[in-house]
């Protein structure tokens, strides 16, 4: 176990729910598992293949939020470092050892601007995101208040539709403005197509990513032209690390949902039309619940409703068996459609969270086990640090 | 502030959104922020209708999670204790000082029967619901076990399809099979009619209400027949508790939107066809959120996403404010249309949550306002409390 987990005087069922050396049957539920073993081939399979497209790989932190499977994917992935998306979430991941670390989002807020600028004191490199000319003059004022540096991507939106600029003039003016400016250093691009991930088809994926890589394309010959080389070239999610890798321009990735899956990412298909989670990445993030009340026929009712996962990709898909199915969910209680009354009072099911990253942040801990024994407890570091 | 909070040490913007005495303007956000004088006026209004009625008003604390918020609702409302779902939640209240706790919920797991057993050692009166005789023997045990006594209800399922039995002689059996028991105390019904809580029309949640009444009379006739009296006859909700309050059978209310409210609840409909945000209860529960880009023309973006909000009713409100409206969300942020561009960077928006208890049970610390200050910080008492 991580030397920054301390379980001493926790009680089990109340501060968590389980500890480590009990038996896989003795964790309470509902919770968050673990499959260790899956969780490091998933690790193991995405460093090697950035290693062999020749790019690096930062992972995304505000999947997981946690700093145990941050170090995993920095010892077993050959990870560089994390991104994450709010500044109390990057200090987490400082203050847990990670040493570089990219806020992969605009930090505005004044208090927020003045944490940010005090990170690397926590020994990180820090790296944030702009897209607005009036946010270089802020950063750079708490830079040097603070005697350090915080090094600074022009965010391209390149189809999410949200933050970022979408002319390459607009590039090159804030590049030059963050070049010009004490404190700060110009280290890149952040061009994440956020919104083309989860769609299932390879092709249309393939489209979207190719009109972002031109756009990338351009903003780096002009930035060239007035002598501004980029460090960082970042983006690429699990739904299309293979495109921005295989690009000969990106050069960093920042891949999260991979190391977990989801039920949502299950349902993409690869090049060849087969479901990912079948020839990619192995659902490693399960949500362990038990039956607790079995009174009608063909209908049992367990105890993880919509306070330990999220909706917003669907329902969760139960693991490794369709003989029952998960149909709806209310506060605290699931419905099991069990039509043959096979499950019993406190019989367990994993379940496949439609969506990893929004249900993570909903947990305390993470069960890790493997062999039907609990190995590890980690806690979910940054889980609510959402300012 | 109550005494259970304490905030030596903590950092604002890290562990904390905003310290007592800071000025509303200096919150750090995403944050859930309660309007007291709101809140107050909501409790208030609910304890006269209970008292009016002739009821106890037992509050639902599966709402807040809050200690704090329970004491007041006490303190102001009249209320006799709480209820919950989860077995550490009810530990969270018990330990804060709630000396009545009814666990409106089946409780199966062992390790969680004997911890539900072990309550009354913390000086709560401890309440759970039965809808299976298998499960009477097993509570039996634990509180002998302990030299405790836990109360049952029988839960009656009235209408919500989940747990609870749905005829009159199966909670006859079950009530008998309680008072036989050592250690356990038949303590009444359960009869949450909670699937038309939402129903937007009066006459239409009116009809199913009369539906559950009629159940829960029989069921109670039937009992008084074999010789037993419920002292605990609980249900009714936000959306319902008229019905049951004035029922002249059930004796407790169990709501808990009210003292919050949410845009969903905001949308049902009074007898006389007012919408009861506006006749009925206030928001008082607001997500506090800051504009963080702004670089595209008729769209703002807050830092308010998926990990501080359940979209599972429907997308958030933007408080008092016609100009602007919370059109997207994803993780991190929300997409605010702003068609005249009146937003700027780090002006600050009041949502009112779709949904209140799921995101509640996101954040770790109700920031209590009143005339432009923080007066309190409330922790999320049993935020996660979900084993």
């Amino acid at each position: 176990m991580d030397a920054t987990t301390r379980l001493e005087g926790l009680e089990v069922g109340y501060d968590v729910p389980a500890l480590p050396g009990m038996d896989e049957t003795e964790i309470q539920t509902p919770c968050l598992v673990l499959d260790l073993d899956a969780l490091e081939r998933n690790i193991i399979k995405m460093g090697e293949q950035a290693k062999s497209m020749g790019v690096r790989h930062r992972v995304h932190g505000k999947m997981h939020k946690s700093v145990d499977v941050a170090k995993l994917q920095e010892r077993l992935g050959g990870a560089v470092g994390v991104c994450c998306q709010k500044v109390s979430e990057a200090e987490a991941f400082a203050r847990g050892g990670i040493k570089d670390v990219l806020i992969s989002n605009q930090v505005r807020d004044p208090l927020k601007i003045d944490r940010l600028a005090r990170m690397p004191k926590l020994g990180a490199r820090t790296i944030c995101c702009v897209d607005d000319a009036a946010n270089i003059a802020d950063l750079s004022q708490a830079a040097v208040r603070h005697g350090t540096m915080v090094e600074c991507l022009v965010e391209i939106d390149c189809g999410a539709g949200r933050c970022g600029v979408s002319t390459t003039k607009d590039v090159v003016a804030l590049a030059q403005g963050i070049a010009a400016a004490k404190g700060l250093k110009f280290a890149g691009l952040q061009a994440y197509q956020g919104a083309m991930q989860h769609l299932p088809a390879y092709a249309d994926r393939k489209a979207k990513i190719d009109i972002a890589v031109a756009m990338v394309r351009e903003a780096v010959d002009a930035l060239k032209a007035t002598g501004l080389e980029c460090d960082i070239i970042g983006g690429g999610g699990t739904g299309s690390y293979q495109f921005e890798g295989q690009s000969g321009l990106y050069n960093e990735l920042q891949c999260g949902s991979y190391a977990f899956m989801d039920a949502d990412y299950g349902r993409i298909l690869d090049a060849d039309g087969k479901r990912i989670d079948e020839t990619g990445f192995e659902n490693a993030l399960f949500l362990l619940t038990s039956v607790m009340s079995h009174v009608k026929e063909g209908k049992a009712i367990c105890d993880a409703g919509l306070k330990v996962q999220s909706m917003d990709s669907g329902l969760p898909v139960v693991f490794g068996r369709d003989d029952v199915r998960y149909v709806a969910c209310s506060d605290e209680h699931g419905e099991i459609a069990d039509p043959e009354n096979v499950l019993a009072i406190n019989d367990r099911l994993r379940l496949v969270p439609g969506h990893c990253d929004p249900t993570c942040n909903l947990h305390d801990w993470y069960v890790g086990v493997r062999g039907g024994k609990v190995e590890c407890l980690w806690p979910v570091s940054a889980r609510g640090k959402a300012f």
